[in-house]
């Protein structure tokens, strides 16, 4: 514990856009950070890879040492570089040795957080990462504290901002995914490489945090089942649209009762048609928005935006107000919670609703076909909808969207209905999510 | 600091709807519970009135001696009575005594949370009060915690659920306040008597508090300028339809720099016409919302159940759970944070923007001569709409909307064209909001 009006000595790992807003707001709030901690922040030292890059922080604060800075001797280390190494090293060593860590590191986390935990229990640091999931919006601090004396059921949200601005724009203008995507790439909301953020890693990334922390089980971004945009076209927005739907790249947890009166969690990334009148739908853009569930305070929803320097630093110093006040104070924050130990439910058993849009011959029996694909998987059709196709003589389009059933059975419908000779193409095939199906 | 596995004592203060929920749950969650403090929570004695009324609680626990179970072995105190006295008096002997206070107590907070900090402060207790805004919604901790680290600007929402309720209602059916306040009553919407939520005193301890937390700053009930809904008409209703807007009992909290440099705030509850595009605007019925504004973090929305038995004692057991785990593992939650001191700025001297429709003479020189007022008074008109009224000869309607303005100066506006000759009717003023004017 450090006594009060003694300075708390903090670290910086990396000074892009992150780290260069959180120098910046350290130094225009240090009177304000100072109240409400007990005592200054000292910036002692900012490691980052070229120095000469960064001429708008103080020079002397600079090293290209990271591990000698973490070693040295500030309190506090805040870690905005990303990526697993060597932040990885680098975060274990500093809290094996007391120091509390902030870090905004989602892909760590998911991956190597228990590693992470286990040092910080080991020593009694502290370890806070609201920075890692939907950015700005308070959301981690929400579901560990504010929602521990409560059961979560269900997390859904949007939560990568790249993704949902090339389909927010996808859905405007009917344009198909790859000129969007370089649309994107040009006005600066993709990446050179967009992989982490098209493929869905990024979300998973951060669903495995919220399942972690919701469910009080340990849950890693390879439990999580992942499919990312690429394969979204302008004829599955189109036929989202027809039926009032939208679509959008969705990060779900959900806590799953089984006949057997066994629980599991589900915990995946993919895109979702959702009804247009849905809360997550008027969510555009880079904003991210997550609704929670928990089984006394019913549904909650959160919004914000899901990225950039200054939301995100603004997550990072709250962190680092809370982390500091404990030195000042004493005491600790919440420390990984994984006593429920659930096991995570495979994709192919989770339940879920499909749309199905199907390009048809227009012939008497067409529908019997189809749903007799359907009941021999023990799937039942919510909806279909039938109509002849202007100016292809013989062609109808024909949806269906179904019930809940297992993934698995939902999958193997589709690929038997595509063999059908009667099916010309199967035009669009998208899970739904937030109604009752 | 209790040792590990010693039980944290929890004494009940009440058991309404409320403290019902908080039994049910502290029994059907004991082992989750137990698992996420690191020590078993026992119930040792609820405090009610009249014992024999509460048949769904243990009847060894109950006592009507509140103040005895107060001084005795407990631990932590939960007080779900609401009302300034008893609670005041049980709630402070509680904090000198270092015992953790957890409340749902709006109006004691609103009123006397100066004092009661003051006593948690003299013995280094924890006072969590999560439950005593917007219910189930996680918002105190946020603002408390997670933008403890930027500077908040403004927050804005819907806090109470029964005037929602009520102006939703008035909005959907065209009918009058008096008629759907009785259907309100009759439903359970609205209590037998309604005046702490209809004439805004609930929403302004409310939003009270919310000010106090966002700005540092000590705000009390009587700080916050409060307009009601019991003035609000079918007419307002309509007058805000034609423009594509919709009225709602908005609690605001602002932080203003004057022109010589310095801060103050603002903080008010009055109904106000925002556009239906607005997501306040969808909050319907007996939900509430919140807008966060800070300076990094940007926009935030936070939206849940605002009120109920279960919903408010799961936040309630999220700050069991906090000062329990800080019981167990030493340390403390936050304490007032009051250091910015700003002062509180009269309403007059805000800066709003109103909606003025009125009922004139068709006639030449009437938009002359109702402009000619705003400009008396400086205050500058953003839009103008006039039109005749059919099957009223020689009858116009003329709507107003003006720039931002001290409030002041557009009452006087208003005061003075109600007196011009040519105006026969003021059909409706309201304060417009969530919009640039």
């Amino acid at each position: 514990m450090t006594n009060s009006g003694e300075p708390i000595k903090v670290a910086l790992l990396g000074c892009g856009t992150v780290g260069t807003e959180v120098v910046r707001l350290l130094r225009e709030q240090a009177d304000d950070l100072t109240a409400r901690i007990g005592a200054p922040v000292e910036l002692v030292g900012i490691a980052v890879r070229r120095p000469h890059k960064h001429t708008d922080v103080p020079a002397e604060l600079l090293t290209t040492d990271a591990a000698a800075l973490v070693a040295g001797e500030a309190d506090v280390i805040v870690e905005v570089i990303g990526g697993i190494d060597p932040a990885r090293g680098l975060l274990t060593s500093a809290l094996r040795e007391g120091k509390a860590v902030v870090t905004a590191n989602k892909a760590l986390l998911a991956e190597h957080g228990g590693e992470l935990f286990a040092a910080a229990d080991a020593s009694g640091a502290d370890l806070y990462f609201e920075a890692a999931v939907a950015g700005a919006i308070p959301l981690l601090r929400p579901l560990r504290e504010s929602l521990a004396g409560d059961r979560i059921t269900r997390v859904m949200g949007i939560v990568n901002g790249t993704t949902n601005y090339i389909l927010s724009a996808m859905d405007a203008t009917g344009s198909g995914y790859g000129e969007t995507l370089e649309e994107a790439s040009r006005l600066g909301y993709a990446e050179a490489d967009p992989t982490a953020d098209v493929d869905g890693f990024d979300a998973a990334a951060k669903a495995a945090i919220l399942a972690s922390l919701s469910f009080h089980t340990r849950v890693t971004a390879s439990d999580v089942y992942r499919e990312g945009i690429a394969s979204v076209t302008a004829s599955d927005i189109a036929a989202a649209s027809l039926l009032g739907r939208t679509v959008k790249l969705l990060a779900i947890c959900e806590r799953v009762l089984g006949e057997d009166g066994t629980e599991s969690v589900s915990v995946r990334v993919h895109p979702a048609m959702i009804p247009r009148t849905h809360q997550l739908a008027s969510v555009n853009g880079a904003f991210n928005a997550v609704y929670v569930e928990a089984e006394a305070a019913g549904q909650l929803m959160f919004y914000g935006p899901g990225a950039g320097g200054a939301p995100t630093a603004s997550a990072v110093l709250g962190d680092l107000v809370a982390v500091a006040r404990n030195k000042v104070l004493g005491g600790r924050g919440p420390r990984e919670s994984a006593y429920a130990d659930l096991p995570v439910r495979p994709m192919g058993e989770t339940l879920t609703a499909y749309h199905i849009s199907l390009d048809v011959d227009d012939q008497p029996g067409v529908l019997t076909q189809v749903a007799a694909m359907f009941a021999e998987h023990g799937v039942s059709i919510a909806a279909v909808r039938q109509e002849g196709r202007e100016g292809e003589s013989k062609a109808a389009s024909l949806v269906v969207v179904t019930h809940m059933a297992p993934d698995e059975a939902l999958r193997s419908t589709v690929d038997k209905i595509a063999g059908l000779p009667i099916v010309r193409e199967v035009a669009a095939v998208m899970r739904v999510e937030g109604e009752q199906l």
